[in-house]
């Protein structure tokens, strides 16, 4: 059979704060390099742990048994505990990384998976856990999203994200500090609760659940997106696109009436924009909405092909989340960490005279 | 009031097939420079003028009734006919700019629009007709994806776009032929009466209709996209969130079961992905669903402030779509077609050994 | 005969201060999108005009003969005489332009020129007056340079080129104001009087002849560039190889002592290094010398071949300039402001903190 | 005293095959990631390990006598021997790291060194071994470029560089086989006697040594080099000079003559303009000659200030090389080879139709 076209490589995201992740789900180690980090930042191996140990998994029931210590070591970058303004290199050791399981598979192109596209592009694949194309590589972004935030925090940004919707259960009402206390975070807790027994009983059937999660970005400056192509709506649709299992979700078509508050501030009395005008943020919260499909690895049989061609059915058994929401969480958040450090950077760099 | 934070300018698109728009809406011309076409390709104004045909307002009762005549004229890159590997110029002069009726308005904040955003960004605002915030831009981004088809024509790559919804009214059938029949551009005659019943009913009253756009793109080969960052569907969002008034739609949840085809070529049963997987084209067709937003120009009053903060009503009247879908279905075209060619290109960098 | 590899293009230069050039010599216009123009900066078309009447040919006998009337018209980016933060796209029209002296070598590859590598790596060329290689495409440097430098003049960076030597002839004294008064550009008034006879006497018998070029930009702030690989020496020394017919000097062997100055500032007693340490601004002058090769279309006959391996004798006689150095000094300043301005950009967006 | 400015990072190189270096002198390892190499590479470290070991100090007595055993690892990128099309992650660890020579020093900015404007710009630095901009980071070029010449290796091209020149000492033969034979690496066995003796007596009296280093490429394809401001002379030169104590050197002024060789293929005469015209590869070989300052750390007094902007005489004591030309041969071989594989991967882009 003819073999597809490969193309150039893509691992790196960001103009400014320019992140460039690598690794393998079985290789040796994964890892990211950040450059554009301002010199001065204060920063520690805590405070990017912090968020890993959130999106690892082995967390709880509803997420996936794997036991992973994802511990980062900082290789470079800082001097007596400041970002010195050079690279900084993170990296994590992989070690639970048993490939046997894969040797069976390794023929068979999975149905919702990027076996198929990976071995046209590139002439082969490592077939191990998914190579290049697991989920694991958005380690890497959540452990290089910890310094954008630290950065962002710096100038009053905040960003948190929360599981909205599992199935058909919505959350009615959102206290934030409700978000990591239990395991969907859910920021409702009855309906926290719902989901999780929703997502329980899908295991159980060796089904999985899609959902809905949303990030929102408080304290954002006014002024940040690039018309007419690097529009801050825009940007942020190929973030939260590039995380493997998302489907961005519509916004609103209302319109935002302006009025003038208490301090003088031109506001707008709804934020149906999602905090952007014209892809520029307003000023308003940004708000971003994201559809998480129900995991590819179900335990139920599919059709597939191998690749000579031959038909197979095939069921894939494993230790996989029966909910991506929970874990998708702090990554959606990384991604809006990761365009916003940006941007922001790209507008200290255009301050009109 | 303190200004926001303006931006590094962003009027480039794609790596490889570069196009860098630039003009403002009521400004001299508007124009597009495309730098990364390869030489000997067959080119002349004619093929570009097509599709700016298309997009062009005044087409019909459904889309504004402003007489604009968009001439392009090629200005560099040509020579015997063909595209001499050089960068190609593309001009458009402006000619219906009467700016007088946006003065009783330059001083107010549009709720739905830029004005305010781009105030805050860049200290001042071209309020003519929205400057550069103005749809007029997507003219250039169309008659630079007139050449990026015809690239693409040379690898056997044809795209279509269509408006499959308006309102609640959806198209129950594709007849490709159809399309450019009906000024709604359906590919079902039946719906296309209703859907222009249903835009002319809101333009009577002053209001506006939203819908469903969609484009195809068939033929393309396996293996384009850029893992993991520039993921072919990740580069289609952005592509087309960085359209005016436009949402992008979300996807389906089930995966597509692999077969062999009786030519032996590895194929999917169903196409829910879209034509893509793991981000890479998958070799089936390219389908992008875009929700489009009704006009924010509607004739009814909006509550909005002055640059001073002071509370006004607004009546926007004046020659604006009723329906957007119509005229966008160029502009999503063009903006697919820039995306595929840029990846066709740098699949080509790409050949793995 | 095997054709070569063309490249994809490389029109622009600049990463946040960034433009692009088209146009051909003979084509209908040559022109240049800046984008990143921060928004606020006032500016004319006649800011422009004054650098591009310097480049302008036909201003001596020691340049060649050649009557161009270079009128730049600015069609987008400003707003009541100020920049307003997107592309500014400026366009010359070409007037001179009798192709028909080209017909007879337009299947020879003439020596020192770009004929030969041009037909490799497009399959084709455009043959007129050198099409995209003439250095005609220089004007558009010195038209977006001039926005470039009316930029830097806001932060006190002034730039100022001349003509050093000619052959053997060497200034001895450099009198700025003198550099404009004379035909060579050379700020020593007696050295100014042989260079122009040794060109003229070159001129006379069909010969032509090379010089050194020196550029300072005085006012340049500390610490712009940017290790390892952009730093400000390297990117200078790209921005000057990038004008034709040009090789970089090198600079002294020597270190320049640190003192504190009265003020209280730290300066280098000597600046043997240019302005620069590790590749990064140092807060002295910025200098730059060029070598600037003699013409290539010298009218002495020079051995070739035709595009099918003909042996052939060339004389290429016409309007040449017997010597580029006075016209190469505005189009050096051109690439040193263009670098320094985008340095100072990619510094505002990095402050540390 | 008033703070520089600090620019956007620029530890990346190249378009298509780009590598992003990492790591401080006394950190605790250095690396570079590679992403862009085009799938199905044949590649083991000791492929990269040779290149290193060239590159080591420690050689000889004309280098210095640091014992650094930079072994690299490949964490990421490759499967089953092959380059997996994903990026080659290389990590190197820093053993012989002793900072506490530098505590002493820490405050005064040495004369030649870049201690000045990293603090200026970064607001502080890492002072041990000279931090980031050490000579160290090298050591990631030459192991990114190990892959780089692999790769061209592939399509025929080769890469050798030598020692052309010691102060006053020129090579008078040209051999190839002999250059690794002796420490300073030229290809001239006497002059290499005489260099090695005028670098020891240079380095007796605590002095040193500069010179001129060759590199050439054969077998590069016509074509490569992207006009206009990616020209392939452009980037050459934009690669040696980001190389530590480089200043390139300038070319001939003279033309070279066409002629049709035996085989039918258009050749040059004489290859003056080092293997290019008009910035494309003409189809000989690419020769480039750069002069290697001699080293800063010379144990001479120099005349140097403080922080505070006290004045000091400094002495620099240490195992420093007497003459960087022996290293700087496959550092400079390293960046031609990036270079090169760069613009054959642009080219590959762009075949005309």
């Amino acid at each position: 059979m003819k073999k597809g076209i490969p193309s150039v490589a893509g691992n790196s995201f960001g103009e400014l704060f320019r992140i460039t992740t690598w690794g393998e789900s079985h290789g040796r180690a994964i890892g990211v390099v950040v450059d554009g980090c301002p010199a001065g930042l204060d920063l520690s191996a805590e405070d990017i742990q912090h968020d890993l140990d959130r999106r690892r998994v082995g967390q709880s029931k509803v997420t996936s048994a794997r036991q992973e210590e994802d511990r980062v070591e900082i290789l470079s970058g800082l001097f007596q505990g400041k970002s010195v303004g050079t690279p900084i290199s993170l990296l994590i050791w992989n070690k639970d990384a048993d490939s046997s399981k894969y040797e069976p598979i390794k023929d068979i192109y999975r149905p919702g998976h990027a076996d198929f596209t990976y071995e046209m592009k590139y002439g082969f694949r490592d077939y191990r856990g998914g190579g290049r194309s697991s989920a694991r590589e958005t380690a890497c972004r959540v452990a290089a999203a910890a310094i954008a935030k630290k950065l962002l925090g710096t100038i009053g940004v905040q960003i948190y994200g929360f599981t909205r919707q599992v199935g058909s259960i919505e959350a009615q009402s959102i206290d934030i500090d409700e978000i990591e206390r239990n395991p969907v975070r859910c920021p409702d807790q009855e309906a926290a609760k719902q989901m999780e027994a929703l997502i329980l009983a899908a295991k159980a059937e060796g089904d999985s659940m899609g959902g809905v999660v949303e990030v929102v970005a408080t304290g954002v400056p006014v002024g940040l997106g690039e018309p007419v192509y690097d529009r801050l709506d825009a940007d942020l649709a190929k973030a939260i696109m590039s995380i493997n299992a998302i489907k961005v979700l519509s916004g609103s078509e209302h319109n935002d009436a302006f009025y003038t508050d208490a301090s003088g501030r031109i506001r707008t009395r709804t934020n149906h924009a999602g905090g952007m005008l014209g892809g520029i943020s307003n000023g308003e919260d940004i708000v971003v909405r994201l559809a998480v499909k129900p995991p590819s690895s179900i335990s139920k049989s599919q059709h597939s092909v191998t690749k000579d061609g031959m038909s197979v059915d095939l069921e894939v058994h494993g230790r996989h989340d029966p909910c991506l929401c929970p874990r998708a969480v702090p990554v959606a958040e990384a991604m809006v960490a990761l365009v916003l450090v940006d941007h922001w950077l790209r507008s200290r760099a255009m301050h009109h005279l």
